[in-house]
């Protein structure tokens, strides 16, 4: 019953699988088997000595490092890309494999994100020179190095635009990337313990250990707590030329990146409504109450059937916007409504499953109420879900309707 | 800006059209430009001079029945049935026909769907002599003929296990429909004003004008106004034997039946959702206040990108609950579902849409209140959304939960 | 069971009346048993000659004049005025009244609310003249004349300060009310079919049948279909000096007026969710679904049960207002939060009884379909929610967010 | 900015204090003073010597025992129990303070309410012996003894009536505790690290270090997390016959503490809401993002002012269920229904708030965070949504639906 047993999955109601090629459905497959019997059992580590749990990484906001090996066995890290190691798949297969990490832990999901859709891609769509690519792709795609992004100050999130950290030219060859005015910046990074350090902002890759730059693990975070974030502060780092990313040569770039990497943010609230209604289902058929399986009530059946129905909806918006990707029609506007609505009605299946789950729904060790928590920084982040609105509506209305009026005083 | 002007179609944001097959595709452009053009400005008659405006038909609940040779060159009636003069369509071109009529009038939506996936396919589905479908269907298929289905009694709506109408074997050849105990019943059928009646429910066709039958016209409906549902006294009605629907010999044969017209409900509530989008969205452009368009304001794109996140999720479900039923593995938990989370969905749709129009979202002039009244019936018939939602979860847990318990005594 | 039958009133679950003085208990038995016996009936004329109903007026958007001296003896017109024949009502008696009258109809309450709360009001607060008040209010407080309010144009609602209907001094002594570029505006105003009209803009009492006046019903309404709301083309219309109401110095004066006015608003949606729970209830608990009141399942009861939770929150939340009001204490913001935030609650409370009543909740025989409709436009009027969000907002935060950003060019 | 600052309450808009007497008011505002100013620091405790931040004991799901001799100062133990060293508190009082307590830390109110409002309780109502009474009132109600409360097993939630616990009446003088059949059970207790235990069930007090008493702590918790739960496990455990608590005559007694303990409940959601919104207003005009304070959104603001709404609500709707109370008017369905009513609209202050904050919402530093967490429990204990919803359903309309219909098959 307890989380790290996955028994069957119930969530495809809808056979969204026929909608795949073999290619896909086989690669799903995969994804799913290694993060069942791979994967679970090492993030929610269980041993059933009697009663007796080991602490879990989620529990202790600690990351598994020793799940890499395995992680890397997904075949995910580097996504579409053809080359360099990289599995070459496609955008649709590349997603519903997301959403399967996700099913079993969302946290893990969040990790191979960062490192592929935002790290790699980074060097992928924006460096130019093919040393670059040659040089860091085979190790990250093996997971061999990890990848990190960092783009938000802790003073700007939602406007990236008024980010303040700058890079000066200096000799020897290289940049040295400091804050202008007071020489110190932090810097969200996703996530830190930071083997490898991608800053993108004015394009650098940043090592480990670079002299100026530390990294400190952001703590008290209720959701995703296996990930790392890192609050980076750059003091006078110095950055050799050739790790600066020089192929970047229009913002269309950039946002080729961002685009996609939401594209696959969508598909994380998806799969994690997989594994919590799948929890809900054989948890309502196992427990009893007043002499009945809990899914024998009405109140129960709805619920369950109102997650049951946005999960359909979710995949199917998830599948539409890859096609739109894929067929070279999807706009900004397209993949912010996706993530926006799919986290938004994401929202609303953990909280019926948390409810469902009743006295359990708050112990971690059903995964539901881990993944009620582990759905809220996806929520937040990749663009809020105001953010997000406002991007469709801009796209929608032709008017841009993000800033605020200018101040006008309070009439009584 | 009134209700019969639609220019341009505008909730098709995720590129749906793609999905179609070319044929689909002409289907789908043809009953849009017919309705926008030829059904709108009946639906909705305006005499421009000056200000005045002729009564509406919803309005007066009346229905235009000189409406009905347009609406015959839609070519819808008889759906997916081949031969006997019926079209032979596709279920999804059938289906996002039905959406594309609702998109401009829901009561026309709901006329043609009982008329088409109610009585025409009863006939198709369970009679059993060709002599039946040659002698009906090719006028029901040009709307020479008006077909309309009774099934619920006033005491038996959700639990329609328990009809008291009853039917007995008498000289001459034939049967006499009537309730068993007081010979005196109403059966609510949709739409009456009925040129001809088909009671389902021990299978008989029943003729307008039979001895002993009476329709009145119900009153007082708050939605789909333009629909004549009636109140049908049998009161000792002989139906010929040529009348009986012999065919008939599962269950499986009516909750096949039941199952495809449960499709095509389930795409009523989208096509009400993308007039009211495509209104919503032109009157936020169009309408100023404070010196801006009503577009400009967050509030405003906020609503509007979800009814537009919405719309896109219910056209993929409607789509995909085709595709299940195109391919035989469609189960009634899947049209439930799907019928259910559409509709639950269109309601938010509409109450936002109903919000955004503020003082004109009060008059029938421009579509969204109307719109905001005719999902309601479409909620709650075919099922009602528990009812539908309960159809499901037995499915998904093997549990019927329909019935309560057993009367406990309150204790305080 | 049918809409005029008001048997017993279920919904005081948390004993408000406790929270009355007497006079105001007594008051609020009064107004009850005045619209359950003799208003009720009216509002849903029914004869009984075995299933025939007379035409109802909300069904056909008609106001039933001859109720008027029955609602003259509800005693409510004037409210909270002493003398000049007005009742003198405390406000919190005055506001339990309203929501009474709601109850049963919510077209009377907001008769009476714009000839009381908006039109006598106007003249309490802002008219300088003794002689205004003698001559006018003893006959508005005995309903022999009737007052309506016109401000909003069709092109400035929300934004009601840049109206452009003006008034110039004229001889003889007196004013002649224009539009001051084409001569020719139309104002709504609330109810028409106007006995006497009261013209709140630059404040003129204008009378009915005034040369170049032209009142005309606006048509097609969803809800509130008894209240003949007007289009008013004010064409050189000449207002005698006598009739200008001189005495308002102040804006503080308006927002007075507004303010009671808008408590008194809030008070509605508390009503017609009081009128709904108590049909919803009886209903629950005489209609039979498989074999059981439909009182009996899960899914009702959980229903029937928030509609409750919200009505004592509802209840509380007008009390409470009107003892800020009561006390000199009220602002602006408290009196939007509170139209608002009930109007809010309410929608969801007729929205589930009205699916509570399944097919018979599309029936305004049963009152619930009726209070689902009139609920919508004072959810849009005297503030849309949206609106008084914001004028809140403004008050707590210090910053007005009401007009958005300069237009910025789309970004994609 | 963090979460060890409370600066000013802002969340009484419509003056609550107003109805309160004065020994309330005075009351409410030494707990707030003692809660903001000697708990708050503790309970987040952070060194601000660069950014270093301590451990924080709800981050490490410990509970902070020395802060217990301060909250020993509150004077809440006890509750409204006079004599015995109890404070004597209105029930009103006793409630705001709780509100009070929950709004800087809702894992202190739980563990406050345990020990007062049940443990106390328990013995006070229960007891018959005016010795147990004098033995461990008067050490408890100064927080020397801690006490705890053991109701449900792990079989056994909602359903308290089949529990399986047992007790036998042995020599010399005193029960054994155990379960029938295999001598081991385990029931859960809130909170443990038991000082005391107090085991309710068969009515008997239990000390900490009784042979064959066990408990273990209750790992990986979401919410609440320095509230300490505990499996306990009963293994023969001797209890002398002076432990037990006779004077226990009827149902009657029982339903009485958990009556007034569930108003208790209830008022935990209001205070957490009211926290999270004074954190909100502060974040929202101190955090800028495009050039201008976030409560310079639209969307933000219409998000603030929603929970400010639901705030003056859940006071009113709390206070109300008091005064019930205090007159001895309040019915279990009375007090279902609000602790119902009030935990669900506080989930949706709680996730408006989660969302208002962005990526500081995920971090417990800034209070919303864990404030989003901590209500899951309270929303499912002392009878779930759904529980407490179906007790007062059963009230309203005489029919209880807690049991589901004896299982049918499925139809397809």
């Amino acid at each position: 019953m307890r989380a790290h047993m996955f028994l069957v999955s119930v969530s495809d109601y809808y056979q969204f699988d026929d909608l795949l090629t073999d290619e896909e459905k086989a690669l799903r497959k995969k994804v799913r088997g290694i993060m069942e019997k791979e994967i679970a059992p090492i993030m929610t580590e269980v041993r059933l000595l009697r009663v007796i749990l080991l602490p879990q990484y989620w529990e202790k906001a600690e990351f598994p490092f020793h799940a890499i090996p395995k992680l890397a066995t997904l075949g995910l890290a580097g996504g579409t890309t053809e080359g360099y190691g990289c599995p070459g798949l496609s955008l649709t297969g590349s997603a519903i494999s997301i959403a399967e990490v996700a099913r079993v832990d969302a946290s893990c999901s969040t990790f191979i994100l960062v490192h592929s859709s935002l790290a790699m891609s980074t060097i992928v769509a924006l460096c130019g020179s093919e040393a670059q690519k040659q040089k860091y792709l085979p190790s990250l795609a093996q997971l061999k190095t990890i990848g990190c992004w960092a783009l938000t100050e802790p003073d700007y999130g939602s406007d990236a635009s008024s980010l303040r950290t700058s890079a000066t030219k200096v000799q020897p060859l290289g940049s040295m990337l400091s804050v202008s005015d007071d020489g110190n910046v932090s810097i969200y990074g996703l996530p830190c313990s930071p083997v490898f350090n991608l800053i993108h902002l004015s394009r650098f890759i940043v090592k480990k250990g670079s002299s100026g730059l530390k990294a400190t693990k952001i703590e008290n975070k209720i959701g995703l707590r296996m990930v790392q974030n890192g609050d980076i502060i750059l003091n006078k780092v110095f950055v050799p030329e050739e790790d600066r990313l020089t192929g970047i040569n229009s913002f269309q770039d950039i946002s080729k990146v961002l685009a996609m990497s939401r594209v696959m943010v969508a598909w994380q609230p998806i799969g994690i409504s997989m594994g919590v209604f799948d929890m809900c289902h054989r948890y309502l058929k196992e427990r009893k109450q007043f002499g009945a399986p809990l899914a024998a009530f009405q109140l129960n059946q709805e619920k369950l059937v109102r997650m049951l129905g946005n999960i359909q909806a979710m995949l199917l918006v998830g599948w539409r916007l890859c096609k739109l990707y894929e067929s070279g029609k999807m706009t900004p506007g397209h993949a912010s409504l996706g993530k926006a609505w799919t986290s938004r009605k994401a929202r609303e299946v953990v909280s019926l499953g948390r409810e469902l789950l009743g006295g359990n729904g708050i112990l971690t060790d059903f995964l539901v109420a881990k993944a009620f928590c582990d759905l809220e920084p996806i929520f937040s982040y990749e663009g809020t879900y105001d953010i997000n609105s406002l991007v469709t509506g801009r796209e929608i209305t032709g008017i841009a309707s993000f800033k605020p009026a200018a101040f006008a005083k309070p009439r009584l």
